[in-house]
């Protein structure tokens, strides 16, 4: 069996010549990295850095027996995401490892999922910890940005469109899909399986909308639109009106029943799609960005000066949907 | 049972008025602290940002049922131990909890221990994440130090002295006694005990061999010492001499006989303290430098040039003792 030090080495430690087959080196911004008791990291002058620290559980976040590569994948995905919805550039993030065994199998896709994204992202992986323990994969995260260019939760403006990027509720309908509770067949079952198992974070967004201040606040949907648009509720001391028919939905659940697009668009959970709120004015704006970053945006309803969140159909009529955001204390 | 949210604002989040009795408020270094997809955070200009993350897990750090206020010193004191061992002055971390449930009294218990810590230290909770899985903690930690002043692994030079802060074994010899590996007294293993579960990082220290240049390499000692010194030199491509009878035993081990306080001083693990190099010209001044910082410093060998690793007794002789680091996915 590998030791520790060796398996960091090995699969993690990018300066080492065994690591050299899976993508190009370490790109350096850090001024010392994997092997002392901690790295170095010096933001650009003059700029901020945004941090953010997200913790994945077997059996929780993902199935035990996960592909290794797309774990890799989205274990950095999702802590992209955070620097996404605040408007950072990535930078660097450290790994810290809880693992059953060290399989040089799972280490070898492990690490091949989580350096093609990192790579896509020039964000290095600094430093870290390994231990054996029941897998839990926890990623801190770091990113940069302007002083004052933060998209921030307590940031929405009375009067702001609400924006949702992406698509919405396939990565939910394919979890309803592996627990049997809705029936899908192997090729759609497939499609949002990717879905769910590789998000693509919306980091070159983000930047424009921070970067050219497009937009107010901002947040990244991991445990449903609902409950994570509530977050900017409650911080900005504001409501809104959402049009639950306006939503976006993902290619795969566009073709199941009305009533299931709607539940699964506004509180599905594992989207990583940004909600931002800007002003009208920078609408034209705000398409040209998603155009330039790749990502679709649509406007899905307002903010209001009244608190509260009020969910209506295409017609406007107040819609009476039984929803709930994910919690990860609540039973599953 | 507490949800996710309740939970993190009620313990954790002490801008929360429910925090308030646990100590004074966050010391507001972070330009955005806990409540946002990321918090915000800017060294001071023209200073270094030091990272490190440790991950303690159940059965593995510590034992099931550890008593939780203690956790939450021990869990911070790991970190901040990285930070004294590169010089770096504390100012922030970020905390990762993966809990079977939310329970109340151990939420309590840990935070407790958690943030009088962290305000001995100036050291600020600014994020994280919390959820439900088994027993982890995963701690990111946050220093700054001008460029140039780390203490590196690297940095160890032929001829120069070798350190070590405090004392070393007592935390060892509380896991024999626990493990029912060696008999000790009740009072001896409450003594013993104690330093394992509350161990005091060498922050003051650390900052003053940085920041005066005394030292050249040093790390801090978690895996026993000749595992650790291995590192260094290792990395610095140098060998040592280590006067084993030198060696600083903690007070429970002081009293117990000589070939267990061999053992345990040179390969206990859990100890630290500070394994340090620095040149001979320094010796008055790190002895000053331990006063200063309320910390016992102790020259216990040399730095050679010949690669590899001599243990030799208090008469200079050779010492073949059998001796292994600790390795987190060997058997336990």
């Amino acid at each position: 069996m590998l030791s520790e030090f060796d398996l960091i080495k090995q699969y993690f430690n990018r300066q080492h010549p065994g690591r050299a087959a899976l993508g190009r080196a370490a790109l350096g911004r850090a001024a010392l990295g994997i092997g002392d008791d901690c790295a170095l990291l010096a933001p650009s002058p003059g700029m901020q850095m945004a941090i953010s620290s997200d913790m994945l559980v077997e059996d929780r976040h993902f199935f035990a027996g996960a592909d290794a590569r797309m774990l890799g994948h989205k274990c950095l995905a999702v802590n992209l995401s955070d620097l996404a919805a605040m408007g950072a550039r990535p930078v660097a993030f450290t790994l810290a490892l809880a693992l059953p065994a060290a399989d040089p199998d799972w280490l070898s896709g492990f690490s091949a999922g989580l350096f093609a994204l990192a790579d896509q992202h020039g964000c290095e992986l600094i430093g870290g910890d390994t231990t054996k323990g029941p897998l839990n994969i926890c990623i801190t995260i770091f990113g940069e940005l302007a002083p004052g260019h933060a998209l921030r939760r307590d940031a929405a403006i009375a009067g702001d469109d609400l924006w949702i990027s992406g698509t919405l509720g396939d990565a939910r309908l394919a979890l309803a899909g592996y627990r049997k509770q809705y029936r899908l067949d192997d090729a759609a079952l497939l499609a949002a399986g990717t879905r769910m198992h590789t998000p693509a974070p919306r980091v070159a967004l983000g930047l424009a909308l921070a970067g050219k201040r497009l937009a107010h606040a901002a947040i990244d949907i991991s445990d449903g639109l609902v409950g994570d648009l509530g977050h900017i509720l409650a911080a900005s001391g504001v409501g809104a009106t959402l049009d639950v028919d306006a939503l976006p939905a993902g290619p795969v659940l566009a073709a199941q029943p009305q009533a299931l697009r709607r539940q699964f668009c506004a509180a599905g959970g594992d989207d990583y799609e940004l909600c931002f709120t800007a002003p009208s004015s920078r609408r034209d704006a705000i398409v040209a960005a998603g155009h330039a970053s790749g990502t679709a945006v649509t406007r899905v309803g307002t903010i209001d000066a009244a608190p509260g969140l009020r969910l209506v159909d295409a017609a406007g009529q107040a819609l009476d949907l039984k929803l709930s955001g994910f919690d990860h204390f609540a039973s599953a």
